[in-house]
């Protein structure tokens, strides 16, 4: 890992440092996938199996996965994994419920009163990955918060064959329409609907490069679907003082670099000693890991700052905005007032990233590349909208009227004041109609 | 108005009377905004002077709002309107600070603590629209929940000259950053920044179709903005049983159509003569309006349904989604819970558009174009991100490690593994020296 002296470089150096690579718009990729969809929009059924043979190699008999497939894969499952997954789901469960918004409900002013309701998203698609390990802990950190949610229709997509720990966890959380179709074709099917897949409202889930571009191409049509966030390499930055122990963080840089050769990986410490101790342990742990290669490849591209203070470190971090923060300093509650642009952050020697990727209970779908300045971590709230409400009593609308009246003329909108001038008269005849009767 | 009667329509029928008119994609306006863009990223300031000459015919002097043209504007500004801005700041800050979210921490597991931390988004950037007519409802709907939530620096720019009432409503929600700049020249200025107009994360507010542009180029850049949501043409939906006041309906439908020509306005009634005597009261209405012509254009392409009850017409308006829904029933509150997508609802015959247009305090920015079905109304969310946090005892990491272990084993992550084992090892280590000392 290289190392550098913060205050040794110039202005234009800091920021190259904390400068993401620039991900490549390919235009191959674009039209492979614009072609995809214009395919699955025409063709729909058909061209997810013809698709699904050429990309996956899988004659599919059904895209539908069936209900017994499902109950197998309950069965086959090892007690062992199915507690580990049952475990995660509660706490997962537990932590996004308890994010389901107070109701809000005010009176403005006597006789308008106005109210924020939270409903559901109806229709939600998800997306979980294939490759060479199954992801289980996607499906938790995407079903468990749709469920709570309540959104009615819950679509899973997944490239076939479907491993049993992602059916389970499905079984798990309810959901009961599981498709064999990976890629910018599951994409294309969910936001558009097949005669099998049903089509939904908004897309939630990681991918390749392919699934990424056919989430922004749907998003950006409105017969589409919306999407959950923008995608980029996952990231994490450590803060470490003096009192870190230097093996915890060097495995969980560690833990980040085995994502993929283009994971972004920072350690930012004032403590010279601290950076050299780590440098050896991420040497020394590095034999032992499975993915050495991958681990590799990133740390290649990783960076040790050696920043003046814990002050500074904050301040670095705060410009990074990296997706997962771990801080692992003497005291690091009373950091977190000051860390801000971030997707999760991890307090203390004892929170390490993986907690928080598996079973803490947070959900591991965050913003990264920069957008945690705009972006939250997935919770509740994506898999629901916010509509206001308003009623006034007849006594409200004549306290209100002289405002809507006045601001209605200053924007030259006649018919805006009408619609509150007729009710006023209207108030007012009925008055007068009162008084002479 | 046509009006269609919904059970004589086929399944397509229904579905054409409900889709909304394409927003043509047009190549030109694209081009003409990237090279705008480009040239506020390359010449800054000077691009902003040369661009206000061309499209504004305004030679710049200054780009800044200066202070003291600010306090001349509130000196200019006559009582009843400064009365009515103020009565409508109060009102919109009342609810918008009713949406401060409770706090949310939860120990999902003993030992086991997670936190979701809301934090307001550092620098906005709002768009106010010039036009015939200022709008300062529209810089109350943004500048005051970016104050709530504590955004660090807020900046608006407008075409100039920037109206009175505008540079006003700024002051009273303390924006001290304003700048003379419309278009989206205005929108490339906050996405990248110039020597004078600073840089901001997100973008906010409506414009042209060079404005809509502009947020959608600079939102696909992850070294530009986010912005607010899509953006589509304003719409309103009236749900009227026979109860209703044909004359208010009338005057809604009316305050909806005055917007523009492609305003959408729909009414929806299971009665027959009320449909007749709103359209009466519609084309009386008109003959007063100083934007007839406008509500004309858009009343062309508008419609009656005819529905077979209260219940279909609730159906018809979820499946549309309108931006804005009244509902002139004689009891509105109980439809409300089976009322979905729709941006902001109005209740009751006492509760026109316009209230929530100006100064009920719920907010004007709304989600429309089909969009209700996932986006929010503008709120205090939209100005915040939240991050998660979690802190872990040892007794929580030993608790929770088995799960994460086995997790990381079925997804093939050996370091996410070894981050937990290296942990708990750490601490058998030092029970162990504990008893043996």
């Amino acid at each position: 890992m290289k190392t550098v002296v913060w205050e040794t470089l110039s202005e234009n150096q800091q920021e190259a440092i904390l400068e993401r690579p620039a991900v490549s718009d390919s235009q191959a990729i674009s039209d492979a996938v614009s072609e995809v969809i214009r395919q699955v929009r025409t063709e729909a059924d058909e061209a997810i199996k013809a698709l699904t043979l050429k990309f996956d190699n899988v004659p599919l008999t059904s895209i539908a996965v069936k209900e017994e497939e499902i109950d197998q894969a309950v069965t086959r499952l090892g007690p062992e994994i199915k507690k580990a997954l049952q475990q995660a789901y509660n706490n997962i469960a537990c932590f996004h419920r308890a994010q389901k918004p107070s109701p809000v409900k005010v009176e403005t002013m006597p006789g308008v009163y106005c109210e924020l309701l939270t409903r559901p998203i109806e229709r939600v698609g998800l997306y979980i990955p294939g490759g060479s390990a199954p992801l289980p802990s996607t499906v938790l950190m995407l079903a468990v918060p749709s469920q709570i949610a309540g959104c009615r229709k819950v679509v899973l997509c997944s490239p076939p064959p479907i491993a049993d720990e992602i059916l389970y966890v499905a079984r798990l959380c309810g959901i009961t329409e599981v498709y064999n179709v990976g890629g910018a074709q599951a994409v294309a099917a969910m936001a558009y609907g097949t005669e099998t897949v049903s089509k939904v409202d908004k897309i939630f889930g990681p991918g390749n490069a392919y699934v990424t571009e056919a989430k922004q191409q749907v998003s950006n049509d409105h017969k589409g679907a919306a999407i959950d966030m923008p995608a980029g390499p996952s990231e994490v930055l450590v803060i470490a003082d003096t009192h870190a122990n230097p093996e915890f963080v060097a495995a969980d840089l560690l833990s980040q670099a085995e994502h993929g050769p283009d994971s972004q990986v920072v350690l930012l410490t004032p403590c010279m000693a601290m950076a050299e101790k780590v440098s050896a342990a991420v040497a020394e742990q590095l034999n032992h890991l499975s993915r050495a290669d991958i681990a590799r490849q990133a740390l290649g591209s990783s960076v040790i700052i050696i920043a003046e203070d814990l002050e500074e470190c904050v301040e670095i971090s705060n410009r990074y905005g990296p997706e997962h923060l771990i801080v692992q300093t003497d005291f690091p509650s009373e950091l977190l007032p000051l860390l801000d642009n971030a997707g999760s952050i991890f307090l203390g020697a004892w929170s390490p990233e993986s907690v928080g990727d598996y079973a803490s209970g947070t959900n591991h779908v965050l913003p990264t590349y920069g957008y945690t300045r705009t972006y939250s971590s997935l919770g509740l709230a994506d898999f629901s909208k916010r509509m206001t409400v308003q009623k006034l009593t007849p006594k409200g609308l004549e306290s209100l009227a002289p405002t809507v009246e006045a601001m209605a003329n200053a924007e030259g909108l006649d018919a805006h004041r009408n619609a509150v001038t007729i009710r006023v008269k209207a108030l007012e005849a009925e008055r007068k109609r009162k008084e002479e009767g």
